[in-house]
């Protein structure tokens, strides 16, 4: 008897090699005792035998989702959904993903494990950005990769000072900057130059972008650390905040950006056999040798 | 007696601080065997005793060109000045400059030395940029600091091919590259993490800009290289190339960045005294123990 | 009224410096309401009218220990008396220290505070390695900044897998492998390239010295991790480990590292104004501009 | 007809895969026109028909030396044959070399190419450096690779001042410092975090060793730059120099190692389609996507 009864299934936007792995796993789950919903933007997709919910209604019906797609498609999920409380599954189409990690042709055993209760789960860190002008705190969003602030301008850098806890860190003159749970720190933040975080880690990195200094170096914070970013007055260009890459929120001179846990972990589902570190070696072809 | 009988005087544009060192300037100037030109965006500064000249006119008819500003002023005035073969001197305005390396209160000094011929001439390297659509080169662009082809998007990678001298080197995905001579070694490609090169050397590095690779690292090649870049059919967003941070040339799929030697040299004139070294030092605090 | 009635002291060894500065320790602990107990190497100093201790006695006796000399010495001091789980206070005699940070001239200022109850204490992790050849455990120490494992010849590399609570990380060619504590990531870890580890951050970064690959990059685990490193039966070197810089206990193939948290944490006492930042911008000079 | 007549033979040491590699060699060049002779440490190998020489008298009799083995063991050769002027033709055995880029599968053919002249001739430069104490040179060694200077004790740093040409670049502390050639670039700098640098680029990297600083970095510098290290009389212990790892020479506080461009280059054969971005590209995994 499985522990799941209401699944979600939200698939990668516009993707045509996922159909048929799509198909597969619609035609797995009506045999076993489960209602399906789908996630509204299938509804093009034409699968037709499923109900079709709007985002918030699949976090309040469902309690367990499978995401179809790479990590991308499992980010956007757990923005959306990890309030909810819900765990996610990650099937993997394309590139080997660090958050996906189920592959199309292992998923009728993979399931069967995971519907009889033989599986890991897995919290990890999400980070809640807000955006101020003066007293007005006028945007705000939710990650589980990043928060980035870059330069509105290719090849002009912006000027930012950092707070942790209320204590200034320093005065950078970079491209921009990435804060990074441990999530993160395997996407935007490794290109950065920053360093690997173990997925379970209390702990967020910030690293700059390109700065202009040679004596910059990554930090290592308390995950519970409130972050602030200042867009110096001096900074000849305006800036965006990003959310994992999206929204792109534009911020002037003086506006403050604050960074602090989010309230909600993503839970993520693996296969007991789950290796995160043979997946970084596999996918980053770490410490391999010449 | 002095070697340089006509001189330009071009001057950083809309900063106040720098009328004084102008006045002090043209007075200096004026007690000096001289004819003196002024680039014509000075006009509106109200030096009027001096002939106004269009930048191209100043190249023609000028023997020596001061340039009164930053490291910003000289990169450009070296863009526009380079293939009439005329020495530039730097007057520093504001922070330290790698160029522009003769302080205010030092010029009555320094000015007496140059024009009795007491100065070195370095000679800097420029790159050439041509962009191609299919047959068609439809812009390029000069540099002295670098080429960079950067994301038009910020936060999304691009995906190049680089060849030199026509072999492969490698498939990137990154947020750019940068392109670099010597004298731009200690600007942007610095904040990509690139090496310095030593002024003269006949060498230009490949320094990625946040390469989305573990395995990635800067490649120093012959000044004689012929670089090609192709912004790779695979890559999601268009991109921008810039000549020294100017231009800004949009660029699609398919387009091929081509970068050679440039026909012209920049000379740069210092005072007998000048210290790379020191500069690099006080300027970068580099290697500055704990 | 103090809370500290029995204080240690314990002085950098053949520093000439550091006479003026003790005496006056000596002398103003001499007005306050305490006993002083001197570590015994300070014997050969000749300060004759303190009790000398040897440096276990001092843990038993002593609520406070004193600590002048550099930050070598505070490690010294951290790894023989933090089992006795007393606050350890520094006063900084030569460079700016990280651990060490109250100057001669503002002792006075500081004793006074500290004897009020005007001080933050502050918790630091500490590292504990064990050394096994086959069955046996033939070596241990105990580190407040490090576990340096690190090839015995020069310019030869050795070759170690890296396992994290069990499961194997990676299997690496470099020089060695810097395992550090956030007090130990402004060491010797940065040095190798690794990240800031803010100091309360219960994390552990794993360091590689010259990594023989291009695709290798710190990584940073909890710190309640096993980490072991095992020397591959292929290298072609010996190697040493090494506490803080210390012990240097000689390794072969085969033999294995194992690394876990120290059961007791160094206690050290900080003036009210401690500012980790503003030491860290003060001597790294971090992410000053150019 | 051959332009190649006395043809030397070099073998890896005591590597027994070697021996079928040798024979087949042997078997060969018999066939040719050719005289053959064996390097002297050969002769315990058991290749009976052929003359053995000393090293020496290889370089004086012979116009084209084959080598057999890794990158090692041409990096032997070129040493003690450069100054004879004789190219060099490398047979790989064991892992992909830069150097030895001939596998035995294709040697027939490879070797039928390079007797017919079809091959390329690579001209690569090398180092000289000198070691003096006061007045007196006490010792010098040739690098194809690098020279080194490495403090003496593991995880103690050395002191050193670097010149360019007589100029001061920096005072360092640091484990060491890499002065490496575009061959040597590849090798040990490139774990030390320098760039690469095209074979054929007239420039010499210098490549600090886990410099104890935030604002090091490495720096290029033309081919022909006379490079002096001296010790600092502050540095705590003494160091070595490593020419391509060997030699090892015993330095103390005030010796001075200078470096300068050796008078003689190494002459590698290659395939006609040698490519070497793509040995670059395979054996370093270099740019590879995740």
């Amino acid at each position: 008897m499985s522990t799941f009864e209401h699944i979600g299934v939200i698939v990668k936007n516009g993707d045509p090699r996922i159909h048929d792995t799509v198909s597969a796993l619609l035609l797995d789950l009506r045999n076993r005792a489960v209602t399906v919903h789908l996630d509204q933007s299938l509804g093009t997709v034409g699968f037709a035998d499923a109900q079709l919910l709007p985002r918030n209604a699949l976090g309040e019906q469902c309690d367990l989702v499978i995401v179809v797609g790479g990590d991308g498609t499992l980010l956007d999920a757990a923005r959306s959904l990890a309030h909810f409380g819900i765990p996610l599954l990650g099937v993997n189409v394309g590139r080997l993903g660090f958050l996906v990690d189920i592959y199309p042709e292992d998923m009728p055993a993979q399931l069967d494990a995971v519907f009889s209760g033989q599986y890991q789960i897995e919290y990890r860190n999400m980070l809640h950005g807000r955006i101020s002008r003066g007293d007005v705190e006028f945007a705000a969003g939710v990650a589980l990769n990043d928060v980035v602030i870059h330069s509105d301008e290719a090849i002009r850098m912006i000027e930012f000072d950092t707070r942790i806890d209320g204590q200034l860190v320093n005065h950078q003159r970079a491209d921009g900057i990435i804060v990074s749970t441990p999530t993160g720190s395997t996407a935007y933040a490794l290109s950065g130059g920053g360093p690997i975080l173990q997925p379970g880690i209390e702990a967020v990195s910030l690293v700059p972008i390109c700065p202009h200094t040679l004596s910059s170096r990554p930090i290592v914070v308390n995950a519970d650390s409130e972050i602030t970013l200042l867009l110096s007055a001096q900074s000849r260009t305006n800036a965006r905040v990003a959310f994992d890459g999206h929204l792109n929120i534009k911020i002037q001179a003086d506006d403050v950006v604050t960074i602090s846990p989010y309230a909600h972990r993503m839970q993520l589902i693996h296969p007991k056999n789950h290796d995160y570190y043979a997946i970084l070696r596999k996918k980053l072809r770490w410490s391999e040798q010449p």
